[in-house]
């Protein structure tokens, strides 16, 4: 008998009491109370209204560049203009005297219309051969050591090759993934779908938010001990939320303690060339390292997935859903598995698919487009650079706030220290503080951030994630001043 | 303790045994074996080699218009193209009188451009709150009924869209959803990915693949006494694998069935442009009539749950993913989940939600672009029904096959007689007999088709899908050849 039909009053037969609890539980703080009411501010103003304290909503709470500031790369749109509208490729000289298309441009349209067919047809499952293979190319160039096409995957951005990967992992409620905390929430949301266990690790503020080995083997060690079946360990390098960028020995030392424990490696390494500080170094190219280094210690059955992205760096392309995942020391029948779920869903969107084989294999030195590219890349870097300096300086001056220099990726993670009252003030509206200090933000700014609850912080600690992609001076000037205003009402 | 690790002698932490159980379980063969050697005669042949019995692999096994000879409709991709890149709205007399752009695609992607932003961001999480709206006039332009843009969610492609709602729906293992047998294999492989329980229910294939209420309700029954907690029922229509188009009758009557077992109903109507006897009557209008008719019987409480895609129809950009379901009567605080689901993955591919704004609000008479687009139109639905008559006269020629008129949709599914041998020959291979004949099929003449075992067949019975979308009549001819010849064989 359907027992649950019966428990409610309505003649529904889905409430919110017997639908699968698994989602019920997922939490999404980046597009969660905060984002939806800063859009209904949004919409306001967008009606006319003045009588708010702000004249404008600024979407700091998720990596969105080009909803800010960020233009999208000439030669990449121009590309998928040809791609979208291939009879285009019949006016070459209208392209090229009129409409300013280079003629590598133009070529590259050819190019990948040519391994795609049209743009609008399935591709392969894991995606398209050719560009399969522009992306092994560019790894084995990024690494230099070897890469297959066979071993890609793309996907529609990395939030679904993830979603795959999980998926795979996961065999039990009993199965456990080691994650970061602070982390990007769609970890800890995909394994509540999934039913699987969150088995959380603390980052290290003290140390910039980098990784802490002995801290990793406590968490491990206790949920083995709790019979918790521990499969693999994700990594996000440069952080989210943290921007944290891991030096060459810390990611050492994760490879060999996955070496030691049998832990497959999920890197996830979206923001590879969001990085300020020193350079970003790959899980591939470190673990291929080690295998060189030490041929018989096992490094070749160390399995390392890791995932990359158009909708962040330079890119920025997020509406376009592309990315890609690469599959190292696995098992070939394990991949089978893989190809056959991603198979469910086709394949990833085949312009996104185009859009990251531009990403890997843009206009290099002496071709027509490159001079732009060149601007526009440094210009979108050295812009990303600046802002995030500014906002530092910021918070450096915001009292009982600390935050790290900025490191990479998008995001700055300030810790905030608020007075006892203001946790009093929280707890009466069931909030915890760095929620109420969010919303009481974003009521008074219209500057939209997430609460650092949203991806996770040590007991007692408060802390914000905001992205430093919104132009100007003066919404961090706002924060400045309502800051203070808080600080004084609650002290 | 990690038990698993332990029972591979590999060092590695996946294999086929301890990976999900449940991924395993789930059956795709769309995809399959028969689709991948078929890709592996295709690189041979483009390899230059010629010692295969046929020069050209069909893949009629998969609904791709554009990878066969549909063209892409002429306004959708100069949109498109503008969309891209937007920097060409800045050169309108170039697009007017050097490449053919009309006056009416300007200004499309100039409004949509206005309400998207860049199509390099992210939307809101159910998509672009103006494209929702778009779709709510599609809706009360086709049904005569209100629709609202807040319960309508863009999804990448409608399969992304059932993945959501199942999801949502299944509760746990106990919970139950009735599927038609034969179906697209999309929902049993989720439904197994879940660990839910497929509820099969056949169609009637002596009354053109209609819905037989009688056996579903057995299949209700006898689920139910199973202690299946049956929530929700699928209807393919137009069907897939069938062709099947239903009757208002049919409709009214599985909708009475869902109101008084509480069901909810997942109506699949991605075909529903494509029908080629009677017309198409969607589940909304009929279910917001017997509302009408009946309005204290209680259907306000069915909860519908439509899905309509890109993909298919006269527009055919699978490749494009995009698609929207429409969520009639469902509870807010079941919505909420839904959009909270939906937000981990981010939202759908941003221009693959303008084009199914393109799709419900074509070019209308009166305006610069209608002619083509009509013209185009009519040339591929045209194109489609002669093809699926040549097609269905093939089938009426051969010994020992059935078929019903082609209705709609892009398939058909002739039943297949073989002799006894046959299916001796094929045990002997460890293969179904009808498995056996597409293979033979396959190496005989490149044309790939899919097993009816791949959706679902009444046992005894055989069948296979084939598209109608492959251009020319040469492959058709080699099927028949074929057939005589394994006949022959076998007899």
């Amino acid at each position: 008998m359907a027992s649950s039909s019966s428990s409610s009053s309505s003649g529904r037969r889905l409430n919110i009491d017997n639908i699968n609890p698994h989602v019920k539980a997922a939490k999404y703080a980046v597009r969660g109370e905060l984002a939806v009411k800063s859009e209904e501010y949004r919409a306001y103003l967008q009606g006319g209204r003045t009588d708010l304290p702000f004249s404008e909503v600024i979407s700091a709470n998720i990596g969105n560049p080009q909803q800010l500031d960020q233009k999208p790369i000439t030669f990449f749109r121009q590309v998928l203009s040809l791609l979208e509208n291939s009879v285009l490729l019949e006016k070459e000289d209208v392209l090229l005297n009129h409409l300013g298309y280079k003629k590598d441009v133009i070529e590259r349209a050819k190019k990948l219309l040519k391994v795609v067919g049209s743009v609008g047809a399935y591709s392969a499952s894991n995606g398209v051969p050719a560009i399969r293979q522009s992306i092994a190319d560019f790894l084995e160039r990024r690494d230099g050591f070897p890469a297959s096409q066979s071993d890609i995957y793309l996907s529609a951005g990395a939030s679904s090759g993830v979603n795959t990967l999980l998926h795979i992992i996961c065999k039990d409620e009993n199965s456990g993934i080691l994650v970061p905390i602070p982390q990007y929430p769609l970890y800890t949301a995909s394994l509540a779908v999934l039913n699987a266990q969150c088995v959380e690790y603390h980052l290290d503020e003290s140390k910039n938010w980098g990784t802490d080995l002995t801290v990793i083997k406590e968490s491990y060690e206790a949920a083995k001990a709790k019979g918790i079946d521990v499969r693999a360990i994700v990594i996000i390098n440069p952080g989210n939320p943290t921007g944290a960028s891991l030096s060459e020995s810390d990611i050492r030392s994760v490879i060999e303690f996955a070496r030691q424990e049998r832990l497959v490696i999920l890197a996830d390494e979206v923001y590879q060339t969001n990085v300020f500080i020193g350079e970003f170094i790959s899980f591939k190219k470190t673990l291929r390292q080690l295998q060189k280094e030490q041929p018989d210690a096992g490094f070749d059955q160390v399995e390392l997935a890791s995932l990359h992205s158009i909708s962040k760096g330079m890119v920025g392309e997020c509406g376009h859903r592309g990315g890609y995942f690469e599959l190292v020391n696995f098992d070939p029948d394990v991949q089978q598995e893989i190809y056959k779920f991603v198979s469910i869903m086709l394949c990833a969107p085949v312009i996104g698919q185009c859009l990251v084989d531009l990403m890997v294999n843009p206009p290099q030195p002496g071709q027509p487009s490159y001079e732009l590219y060149k601007k526009e890349y440094d210009a979108i870097y050295d812009g990303l650079k600046e802002r995030a300096t500014a906002l530092h300086k910021a918070f450096e001056q915001m009292e009982g706030v600390e935050c790290g220099s900025p490191q990479g990726s998008m995001y700055l993670f300030p810790s905030i220290n608020l007075p006892p009252k203001a946790a009093e003030a929280a707890k009466a509206e069931g909030r915890s503080p760095d929620e109420f200090y969010c919303l009481r933000l974003l009521e008074a700014t219209g500057v939209c951030v997430v609460p650092g609850s949203g991806f996770g912080q040590k007991d007692g600690s408060l802390h914000f994630r905001t992205t430093f992609l919104a132009p100007g001076t003066e919404w961090v000037g706002s924060i400045i001043n309502f800051h203070k205003e808080f600080m004084d009402k609650y002290r």
